[in-house]
This record gives C-alpha cells, structure tokens and sequence, in this order.
C-alpha cells in the first residue's frame, strides 16, 4: 500500500511510495568530489582574485584592504545577477494582456571561506558560524531598501544540485514581490492562525517533539528533523522552536546555535550518503511581515538525491521513495 | 537591466535576465544518446518479454495473444506504482496533528513503439498518432472511475529528465486529490473568467495570433509558441485553438492534428538542440470539471537544458537565461 501525506504546512500532498521504497542505504552516493586544490588561479573567489568579482559589500577581514585578500568570509554582487537594483516597480503592459516589470532586486554571492576546496560540514565551528553571521548582516542591510519585498537565502552543493562554482559559497536573492509559492506558503499559515490562532509551525514543533520519531537533532533553541510529509529523500527542515515569523529577528547567539546545528546536520550526511548534492533555502516571512504570528522562518534542506520528473513538475506533487521514519533514525544515529 | 514576466495563467513571475542571457544556438546539447539496439533481450517493453510488465490495460495490435507480441502501442500498469487502485479514500490523522490518506489511485505506462531505440520525433506519423490515441483511449476509461480526481499524463525523456528507462513510453497517474498547483492554476482561470468573463487560455491564444513573436507553428486547429513568461529556455506550449476544458473531449481527427503538432515540435527541437531532454506534461482539468468555460488543457513542454537550482526550488519562481522571442524565432525557422 502506498500513501499520501499532507504536508501540514502547505497543504501540499506527497506520495510516500511504500511499493517502491528504498533503505536509507540504498541512497549514498558515488562521491561527486573530485579532489580539489585549496587554491586555484583562475578562481574568481579565491583570494588575491578579488578584482574578478565586483567590488565587495561586505567582507569580515583581520587587515588587507577592501577589495584585496585578508578576508574570511566575503559578500559580493553576483556577476549574472538575475535582479539588479536599479529600474522601476511599476507594472508595463506588453500587447494589451502580457504584464512585465524591470529586474528589480539584487542578487549577492556569500563566499564561504577563502579555501577553494572547503565545504560547510568540513570547516571549523568558528568559519560556519561566521558564514551565518554574514547571512544575517546581510539580511538586516538589505530589508531597509524599501523596493525589496522578500530575501532569500540560499545555497547549492554539487553539480547536480546547480552549482557551476566551486568554491564554497551561497546566495542571496532580494525580490521586488512575493514569489507565488512563498505567499502560498504564506497564506497557508495564516489560514491556520486563523482557524486554530496559533502558528502552525510551532503545532508542528509541539507534534515533533511528541512524537520524536522524525526527529534528527535538538538542542536548547533549535530542532532539526526529516517532514512526515517529506518531498524527497532526507529532505531536512531546521527550526528555532520558539515563535519567530523572520530569520532577520535571529539574535547574534542563537545564530551561533544553528550554524552548530546546521554544521552536524550536513556533517552526518555528508559521511552517511558520501558528500551527497543539496540545496538549502531559508525560508521567512516577508520583510512587512516580519512580526506577524502566523509565519515561523525555517531552514530547507532538499538532498538531489533522485531526479524529479515530469510529474512532480507539473502538479507540484513529488514522489519520494523513502520513509522519512526510516531515514531520520539513520541520520539520528549515524555518529560523526 | 533584467526584466520580469508575469504569466497570465498562474500569474507567476519569471526572471528573464537577459544579463546574462544566452542566444539559442547556446544551448545546443552534447548528444545524449547512445546508439541504442532496436532490441534489447532483457528490456520489459521489448516485444517477446510481455511477462515482464504486469498484465495490460490496453494494447493496439494486429494479432497475437494478450500480453504476447503484435502490438504497435501497449499500456501497462507501472510495476512499481506510486499509487494504485486500491484502499479508502477517506482521510486519516495522525498524532493528533498531521493528515493522511492511502495512495489510492492508477499509475500505468503507456509503451509508445515496439522498437527500443525509437523515440516520437523519429517515429512515423502514424504511430505518433497512434501514441495520442493511446493517451485519449486511457484517460476515457479511468475518468470513469469515481475514485479518481485528475488525470496526468505526462513523459520524461533523457536521464537528466527522470528517465530510467530507454525503451520509449510515457505515463498516467490518476489522482485521487487535485494536486495543489493543478488547483492554483484552476484558480487564477477562474478568477479571470469571473473578471472578465473570458477563458485566460483562449485569451492568450488571441494575443498569440496578434503578436506572433513567441508562435512556432499553426495549424487549423492547434498552436505552438513560447510563453511569454516562460521558465526555462525552449519551454513550449500546444494547445487547441477553440475553447476546450479537458484533453478528454478531443475528437479523434484533432487527435490526428494534436500528435502531427508534437511530432513536428519535438522533431525541430532533436535536431536543432541535438536531442534534448525534456519533460512534457498534458494539463487538463479535473474530471469534474471537464465542461468549464474557464480552464483550457493544453501541453507544456519544459526542456532540461538547465538545472533549476536551490532559488526555483524554493521559491517556484524561475530564471530563465533565454528570450522567447528569440528561441521561438530559432525553432519557428528551423527546417524538418
């Protein structure tokens, strides 16, 4: 028997398919690690190359100048930026029905580490909550542009999971609307504040922590699990477990707390699925909405670890072929 | 300065940066295919090996026993189905707070030929034609089931697509919920229809035929283009000209029509892109439904010459590095 589960969340679907299910096991990966250099000369974002990118908008440096090496972690605009900030918000018509706006928005690469072969789950504690730190300072720069309507930060490891870089970095996109899925998202919570007042992220933390047999890590602020309704093998979600609609409102220590959380969240699967493709998300409210009730800022994991296909992509509804019981226990107790 | 486009029907906005936009010929594919055998001995789909795939549903032959050879296309159940037709459609709770149901439901494959290595743009007009049949022959029968909600037919071809499988086919999944985004898009055409009072797709097609920058081909009754706010680059739609809520109602002659379309279309984009994969997916509306002014079925078919990233993923909204114009233009010009 197969099933289908609702994602409390979304109101989304997913078929859990029983009939064709597959141990935790049966996910890890042929490595995708070439054995890179530190270094590399031709690499935009090791240090020394720094003219390569445009100028910096911020960087955590000990000395050196601005624009030259020194540099831990460094925020620059994106050379293909897909939004830039520039242009107007006003609506065009095109032929009478079409609608159309400028690119407005900006669009950020966050190099990681000044070391061309590093990765999150191999730095140092001190270098992952530093990267965080950068998120953040970021965040709170760019939410007082009052043309953005939404940040969203985001990373992607592996080729198969779009990466066309290299050396460890994320990105940062600040869009001049709400995308569709995010007011999706976002009008599911509400409805949920609605019905039952209260957020439907926290009931989802309370269910979780009743129940446990999802969970993957808890600390004192954070609590990190595989969703009952999970759209993909290990799809791993990183919650504060108190109410907090936006990631712009996480403290200076709790940042600390979730890199340490994030950090041995993909240690574990790096070693258990053998350095396997991903992508994360941040997902939170929209910059207006940043104190409302009904919204509570995550972190998304999605692990490329099958393919979706034409189904998934045109209903929206996926197909995952693993147990999220199954592979929560197997990352629980995978020791790192 | 990079623009985004708003798509009439969803009312999703799309990024076109043209920043970093890439001309067509860009994305022409390192091939990949392999020089496959007409037969392989251990393929299921292969003639002769009948007795591999779970006894069929439908098959068009000249001769020969059921579940023997002599059939030109066949349609099976999926032997590792994602949802069959068994099970209660009533909803579960589970610990108090999230919700399931069984995976009732039909998921078969639809064999398109009984040659290995064809695929639709290679194959005779005939058996193309013959292919659609298939299609329409399939969804008649199961929207007679009651249990079911929403019919999916849909293809991958390529392994970068979610194919695992080089004999070709396609699927069906009939659905015992409408997916979240079938019923969002349902949504945004009804809020046009109680807007304007017209059906969105039938007025996209009038804009179609006004502009006809984006069109790649007519024919009496059909039309291709490339949308105007399309998410990825070389997305195409079909879609019958007159006004026509299901894929359900299509007679037998616009069948004939409807699969010289698709063949010429997918026969310009193999030889002009080098074989692309590519998923393609038949929206239609839900089966009770079937008779709306306001929905339109039409086919959508997304190449994958890019991989979409952590942004699209989490967000749903899509960075397209193409113009339509431009691709439409290269595709419409292309000779076959």
């Amino acid at each position: 028997m197969t099933e289908l589960r609702q994602d409390p969340t979304t109101k989304q679907w997913v078929i859990i398919a029983t009939e064709r299910a597959r141990r935790p096991q049966d996910f890890v990966q042929q490595s995708i690690s070439l054995t890179l250099p530190p270094y590399k000369a031709d690499c935009p974002f090791c240090p020394g190359n720094e003219h390569m990118t445009p100028p910096e908008k911020m960087a955590y440096r000990s000395g050196g100048p601005v624009n030259g090496p020194g540099w831990w972690v460094r925020a620059v605009p994106n050379k293909f930026s897909a939004l830039i900030p520039e242009g107007s918000l006003i609506r065009k018509e095109e032929d009478g029905f079409f609608r159309k706006m400028d690119g407005v928005g900006q669009h950020e690469v966050i190099i990681e580490s000044p070391q061309h072969n590093l990765c999150i789950p191999l730095m140092e504690d001190k270098q992952v909550e530093e990267v965080v730190l950068a998120y953040r300072e970021r965040y709170l720069t760019l939410r007082e542009d009052p043309r953005f309507s939404l940040i969203i930060i985001f990373k992607n490891h592996g080729p198969g999971a779009g990466t066309s870089l290299e050396h460890p970095h994320s990105q940062l996109v600040a869009t001049p609307i709400v995308p569709l899925s995010i007011r999706y998202r976002y009008e599911k919570a509400m409805g949920h504040y609605d019905d039952a007042g209260t957020c439907v992220y926290c009931d989802y933390i309370r269910a979780g922590l009743r129940v446990r047999t999802r969970l993957v890590m808890e600390t004192e602020r954070f609590l990190a699990f595989h969703p009952f309704a999970s759209r993909a093998p290990f799809e791993t979600w990183i919650l504060p477990k108190e109410h907090q609609a936006s990631f712009g409102s996480i403290t200076m220590n709790d940042s600390k707390e979730f890199s340490r959380v994030l950090k041995v969240i993909l240690l574990k699967m790096y070693h258990a699925l053998n350095n396997p493709g991903y992508n994360y998300i941040i997902h939170t409210a929209p910059i207006k909405d940043e104190q409302e009730e009904y919204y509570h800022w995550h972190l998304q994991i999605l692990p490329r670890l099958v393919t979706p296909a034409g189904f998934e992509l045109g209903t929206g509804m996926f197909i995952n072929t693993a147990l999220p019981e199954e592979t929560a226990a197997f990352i629980r107790d995978f020791p790192v």
